[in-house]
C-alpha cells in the first residue's frame, strides 16, 4: 500500500533526527526555556522579519488553536470561522471545551472575506439584542484553507483593514503554511503574515517535523501571560527542547523552505497531470493537498494500492479524495500512482 | 406608548400576587423542597398525566436551557437545534459556557426535521473521523419557536422515531408552551410532550408568572443529580417557595390554560386582521407571536404610539417586526393597533 | 415548629409586595432597562456616596459570585478566599464551573488578614515554576463572613493597601450585608465598601426581598461588558423591573436598614441572653447569625419546637447549631426560644 | 553546570532514537491507530497482566491527569487529591479548567489514607445541604508521590477497599512509576496497579522517553469514548505512532525496568551518602528524587557547579532542594557532586 491519505504518514525529515541523537545527552532547562528554543525563536523571528514578535511553540494544531483563542478572547467573546475552518469540525469541540463559541461563516471553498467579517461584526453591533449573542471580536482563518486554497496577499489586506476598523484581532493558522509558501502565484509570504496577523502560526507536523507548531504573536499584548495558557492546556512540553531543536532545523538553513518546496512540485504534478487526464477537482487548490472526483470503478481499483482521504461524495457515481504530497513523497511513487490512474480510466 | 413588543412586560398575573401575598408569612425550607414545590410538582405532574416524571423549577429560560443540556451531555457530546434556535443565538453562548458545542441545523421556520437529525446523526457516525467531532447527542426543539410554528403530533412523533432508532434524547423548550397549547389545530398537548420528550419545560415567565420555568423529567435517569447542577449553575432560588407557590397558582384551576386563551384569541384577532388588510407575516405563525412586514412608512407612523421589536428588514422599503400578546394584553389595545394600522394604511 | 434555621424563611418585607402589587400593570421594557431598576440604581449609588459606580441587580448570592468573579479573572486567574468560604463550600463548585480556582487560605473564623493576601502573592510570584500555578488575582471576603463574623475598617484598610501594592481586586460579598451595617460596634458603611472595594454587592435575598443583589463595582474598567456576562450565566431576568422595584422599595426610604436594625436588636437579644445562661458560642458573631453550642439532650428537647440549622458536632455530647433573625422575626417567637432554653437548661 | 534538577534533562533513551530513525519512513495511519501503538498496547498490557485493559497514549502528565478527570467525572463532582498533588499546584488550574474542583487532603508526605478517603465521602454524604457541595468522586494519588514517597500494598488495598465500598473510582498518576517499581522494598508493581486503580498511567517522559505517558483503564466503562476526550483536550498526537514506537522500545526487552533500575541505584546511593554526612532529608523517600537540607553556605557553594531545584527554607539558615537521577545519570557525576557536598561540609 502506497499512502497519499495525509501529510503525516512518516515520521521526520531525516536532518531533524540527526539533530536530535546529536544533542540527545545536552543537560537543558524544562519547559521551552532553553538555547534551542531561544535559538529556534531568533531565527523565526528573523525569517518573519519580525524582530518584536513572541513566539512559543507547541506541540500540535487543535492545542495551538484553543490556547491561543482561549488566551485572547473574553467568555462572551466568539471567533468567526468558516463553517469549513477545522475548528469548527475537527477539533472535537476543543474550542467550546474552552467555552468559546465558534461563528460559522458559509464558505464554497474554505476561505472568508473582508465583507462577510465586516457583515458579521455590524450584525452584532446593530442588533438592539447584542448583549444577549456572542460577540465576534477574533477572526480565525488558514493559510492554506481545509480545502487547499490560498488567500491573495490582497485579500489578506482587506480582512486586516476590517480588523482595524472594528478592533477584531486575526488569527492565521499555518498548520501548513509551508506549502502555501512555495505555491505557484503565491504572493503572501511569511513576512506578510507578520505584518498582517496579530497572531499565526507555522506548522512543523506536517511540514517536515515529528510534531510542533510555532505560535508568532506580532501584537504583544495578546501574549501576554500566554505562558500559564499553555501550562493550563496540557501543551508544555516537559523536554522543551524538543520543539527548539526541530524549528532550529528547519529554520537555520531553509530546510522547511525545500521541504514544501519539494511537495509543491509533487502536488503540481499531479494536479495537472490530473487535469490532462480529465478529472475534475472539488476544490481549485494551489497546494499540497489536491482534490481528485472520480468515478467510484476507478476509485475502487486504486484502492487495491493507494490509500487517500476520502472526503465526499459528489453524486452516487464518484468519489472525491484528498490527495496529500509532504516532505517524504517519492517521485517514483507519484509516477506509479498517476501511471495506474491512466490505466485505471483506460488511456 | 401601548408596548406589543413581547410577552414579559407587565408583573403576573394578579391571581399570582395574591398567593404570593398571602402566603407571605408562613416560614418553609428553601431551595425547592417545600410544600408549595411539592404541591405545584403533583398539579404539573397531573396535567402531564406522567406520574412518575421529576420535576423541578428554576427561574428562567437560558438558565433552564443551559442546566439540562450540560446534565444530559458528557463533555464532547453537542446539541442539535435550528440555527435560529434559541440556544444558538440569543443566549450570549451559555451552552458554550458548559462546554458543549450547538450543531446547527438549517431551517426556513424554526423548526427542524425527524430526516435533518437522522441525517444529521449519520453523518456523524459514518464519518471516519468522527472521534475528531463533537457527536450530536441531544435533540434541541422549542414548541412554540422562536418564529411562532408549533410542531404538529406527527412531526414530534417522527422526531421521537429517530431518537429511539439513534439513540438521541429530545428536549423541548416550553417557554411559551401555553400559547401552543391553545393554539387553533394544534394537536399537542401536555401529555404528548410528556411522552415524547425526554425533557422538556413549561415556562411562566412569559406566560403569567413574574419569573419560573417547571422542567419536567420523563426520563428519569438523566435527572440524577439534577439538583447538583441547579446548584452550580446559580440556579437554586433560595426561597424556592416562590416558584412553587407560581406554578401551583397556574396549575391548581386551569389557570395556565385560561391565560393562554386569552393570549392567542386576541394574537388570531391581530393576525386575521391584517391578513384581511393585505399585510404579509414573515412567518405564518398560529401563536401569540405574530410577524407582520410593514412599510417603513406604516412602521414609522405606529411607532409614535406602539411599541414593537424589531425583527429585520425583508427589503428596502419595509421593516417586519414582532407583536405579542400575553395575559396582560388588553382587548382595546389591539383594537386601537388595528384601527391604527388601518388608518396609517389610509383604509 | 417555630423556625430560626435561616434568614430566608418568609416570603418579603410587606412594602415590597405591595410596590410589587401596585407597579403590576405597568409595562416595562425586559432586562433590567427599566425606569425602576435606574431609580433603584440611582439610589444606591447614593447610599454608597458613590455617584460613578455601575450597578446591576442578578437574582442571587451564587449566580452574584460567580459571575461577579468569572469576569473580572483571565482563564489561569484564581480567587482567594477563607477555606470555610462559601464560594468555596457551599456553591457546587460554580466558580469552578467557570474554569477557576479557589485559592484557600485558612481561617478560624472566616476572616482572612492583608498578611496572608500578601504571603500568597509572593508566594506565587517569587516561586520559579510560577507559569505552573495559578495566580492569585482576585481577593473574595464576606462582610458579614459565613460565620457571623465582620471585618473592621481597619483590617478592611489593610487588606485595600496590599490589593493596591500587588495588583489584586477585592471583591466584598455582601450578601447579609445589612446585618453588619447594623451591627453593634461596626464601623464599615456603604461608603466604605464602596471605596474600598473593586466590586461588592448589597444582598436582597436575606434582607428583607423576595430574592435579589445588587451588584456594585466601583472599579468600573471590572464592568466592562458585565451585561453579556449576566446572561451568558443565565443570570438576566426577564422582567428585570422586579429587582428594580424591590431595591427601590428598599432603599427609598431606608427600609433596607430598618429590617436590618430590626433583625439585629433580636439576635443581640438571643445572643446575650445565651451567653448569660452560660451557653457556649462556636463563633463570637456580632451579627444576625448566632452559632450556639448546646448539650445533645437539650438540642434534642429544643428541636421539638424549633428548627436551627445543624452545624457541627464538637464533641460528642453537645451539636452547634446556627440560630438566624431576619426582617421576620418576631420577637415573641424570640422570647418564647429564650424561655425554652431555659427550661431545657433547667434554670 | 552539571545538572540534577529534574529527571527530564537529556533527550531519550539511544535505543529510542534509533528506533524512531529505524522506522522513519515507514508509512503510517495518524492519531494512535497504527501498528507500533497496537503493539504497543499489548506490551503494555501484558506486563501489567491486564488483557481486557484499554490503553491510550497521550504526551504528557498534565494532559493525562486533566483528559483522565474531566472524562470521568459528571460537571458537579469533583477529585480528592493531597493538597500538594500536583493536579493541585502545578498544572495552572487545568482541572478548573474543565469545570472540576480539587478537593484538597492534607498530607505531610504526599500521601493520603483510606480513612481521609472515607471521611471525606461520609463528610460528604451526611451533609444536609450535600446538593450545595462539589461531590467527591474520584480518587487522585501518585506513585510515587510528589515527594518521592512510596504507598505500600496494603496502604493501596486499604484505599481500593474504601472505593469499593463508596463508589469512589481511584486514578494513580504514575508519570514516575517506573522508579517506585525499582525502588527497594517497595511491593507494588504494575500488575497491582491494574487490578487496584480504575485508572493509572505509566510515565514515558521521564523515565526515558522523548515524552508520553501510556494511560491504562482496567475499568473500561470509564474508557467509553476516551478518544474524544483526547481530541477535545488537544491531546490527539498527529504522528501517533511516535508514542507506540516509544513505548514499544521501552516494553519490548524490559528497557523501562532497566532504565528505571539504573537511576534508582544511583538515587540510593546520593541517599546513604548524604545520611551518612550527617545532611537530614526533607522527606524519607525511597525514590529517585531526592530532598537534602543544606546549609545555606553550603547550597550556595555548591550551586557553581551544580543546578538542583530549589525546594523550600526550612528555616533561614538552610535549604531543602530536590536532586534526581534519571536513565541518563552519570556515575562519575553522581561522585563528584558527592565528593564536591563533603568538601563543601569539610569532610
Amino acid at each position: 500500500m502506497i499512502r497519499f491519505e495525509s501529510d503525516y504518514l512518516e515520521g521526520a525529515h531525516p536532518k531533524i533526527l540527526e539533530k536530535l541523537t546529536q544533542t540527545n545527552f545536552e543537560q537543558s532547562a524544562g519547559y521551552g526555556v532553553d538555547a534551542h528554543c531561544e535559538r529556534a525563536r531568533e531565527l523565526i523571528k528573523k525569517a518573519c522579519e519580525a524582530p518584536d514578535a513572541y513566539v512559543q511553540f507547541l506541540v500540535g494544531g487543535t492545542q495551538a488553536n484553543t490556547t491561543v483563542i482561549a488566551s485572547v478572547l473574553k467568555p462572551y467573546e466568539g471567533v468567526l470561522s468558516a463553517v469549513s475552518g477545522h475548528i469548527n469540525v475537527h477539533e472535537t469541540g476543543a474550542v467550546e471545551a474552552t467555552g468559546h463559541k465558534v461563528l460559522g461563516l458559509e464558505s464554497d471553498n474554505g476561505k472568508i472575506t473582508a465583507k462577510q467579517i465586516k457583515d458579521a461584526y455590524l450584525a452584532h453591533i446593530n442588533d438592539p439584542t447584542h448583549e444577549h449573542m456572542v460577540k465576534p471580536v477574533l477572526v480565525y482563518i488558514s493559510q492554506p484553507t481545509e480545502n487547499g486554497t490560498l488567500y491573495s496577499k490582497s485579500e489578506l489586506e482587506a480582512i486586516r483593514s476590517v480588523c482595524d476598523e472594528t478592533g477584531l484581532y486575526l488569527f492565521v493558522d499555518g498548520a501548513r503554511c509551508g506549502y502555501g509558501l512555495k505555491s505557484e502565484n503565491n504572493d503572501v509570504f511569511l513576512p506578510d503574515l507578520a505584518r498582517l496577523a496579530d497572531v499565526f502560526y507555522i506548522g512543523g507536523t506536517k511540514v517536515g517535523a515529528l510534531f510542533g507548531e510555532a505560535v508568532v504573536f506580532t501584537n504583544r499584548v495578546l501574549a501576554r501571560d500566554f505562558r500559564y495558557m499553555i501550562k493550563r492546556h496540557g501543551g508544555m512540553l516537559a523536554k522543551g527542547r524538543l520543539l527548539g531543536i526541530q524549528f532550529e532545523t528547519l529554520f537555520e538553513d531553509g530546510l522547511y523552505f525545500e521541504i514544501s518546496e519539494h511537495a509543491m512540485s509533487l502536488a503540481i504534478k499531479i494536479k495537472y497531470a490530473l487535469l490532462d487526464m480529465g478529472i475534475k477537482m472539488l476544490f481549485d487548490s494551489p497546494t499540497n493537498q489536491q482534490f481528485p472526483i472520480f468515478e467510484n470503478s476507478v476509485y475502487e481499483k486504486l484502492s487495491e494500492k493507494y490509500s487517500f482521504s476520502f472526503w465526499c461524495t459528489p453524486d452516487e457515481n464518484s468519489t472525491a479524495v484528498r490527495i496529500c504530497t509532504s516532505w517524504a513523497t517519492k517521485e517514483e511513487n507519484v509516477d506509479a500512482l498517476l501511471d495506474d490512474i491512466r490505466k485505471a480510466l483506460g488511456k
